[in-house]
């Protein structure tokens, strides 16, 4: 799909659309994501905003990053957590997560099934910034924080 | 919740969201729609645009109206039909929708179920229109319109 194609009515299948396709999540050769795919349902001229469905595979998750942008998110499909600042949050179907401006935030599909979520940015924003060592030097000071990391929450 | 309210993590419950009104869907003493709440899950003074959800009960529709801005849908609960133009289609969980500038939309829970969508719109926005009742006898013109208004849609 490309922006400004109005299509009215695009059925899913499986958590895919038709017409829409199902991308890699971002062109980086370090290892800061694994097993994620982005597809944008939304994202058209007269819109402000975009919506894009991530699905995280069992295990995988996104980048741990922060940005002027706002998020908003809902969960479409599974569970799992994400991080929020120094927040650790068990996630469920189609829980909200608001992560506010320059808040480091990252999800992960810790629960032996994909985590699948709605996410809603304005189609105007700046890029993710990504954490310096010193950063995740200091988000690990936190004993939860630092499970959450390690793939390992202590939450739910 | 109010706009501006960035609360990080809200539960779901049965498509209820923690902290979360659930809203009488418009004041209007006219029966232009039946059995429709409304949910406002983000909206924000740093977000271009809100996502709302919209839950038909079975058997009731959202009202016939069209607005400059546009509307970008995502079934989340349960089936139905809707209307965008002069098109009819049968809904199902997971679909997307896209009604474009000034066409005449209206959403139905025509199978003994809800129908629960998501609905992204931008943050500025005009008010919506109503039909006057020549443009209700245009949109009868056409059989499976007259069908679907009748709430007894021949498709699916």
């Amino acid at each position: 799909m490309t922006g400004g194609d109005r299509t009215i009515h695009r059925k899913a299948r499986n958590y895919r659309w038709e017409g829409v396709d199902e991308l890699p999540y971002k062109e980086d050769d370090r290892a800061l994501f694994k097993s994620i795919t982005r597809q944008v349902l939304f994202a058209d001229p007269q819109l402000n905003g975009e919506l894009r469905y991530f699905e995280v595979a069992p295990g995988g998750f996104s980048t741990l990053e922060r940005h002027e942008h706002m998020h908003a998110v809902l969960i479409l499909r599974g569970s799992g957590h994400c991080l929020v600042g120094r927040e650790v949050r068990r996630l469920n179907t189609n829980d909200l997560v608001t992560v506010p401006a320059l808040t480091w935030h990252q999800f992960r599909a810790t629960h032996g099934e994909p985590l699948g979520f709605l996410c809603m940015v304005n189609a105007a924003r700046d890029k993710p910034q990504l954490p310096s060592a010193e950063d995740v030097t200091k988000l690990q000071a936190d004993p939860e924080v630092a499970a959450f990391l390690r793939n390992a929450p202590k939450t739910g």
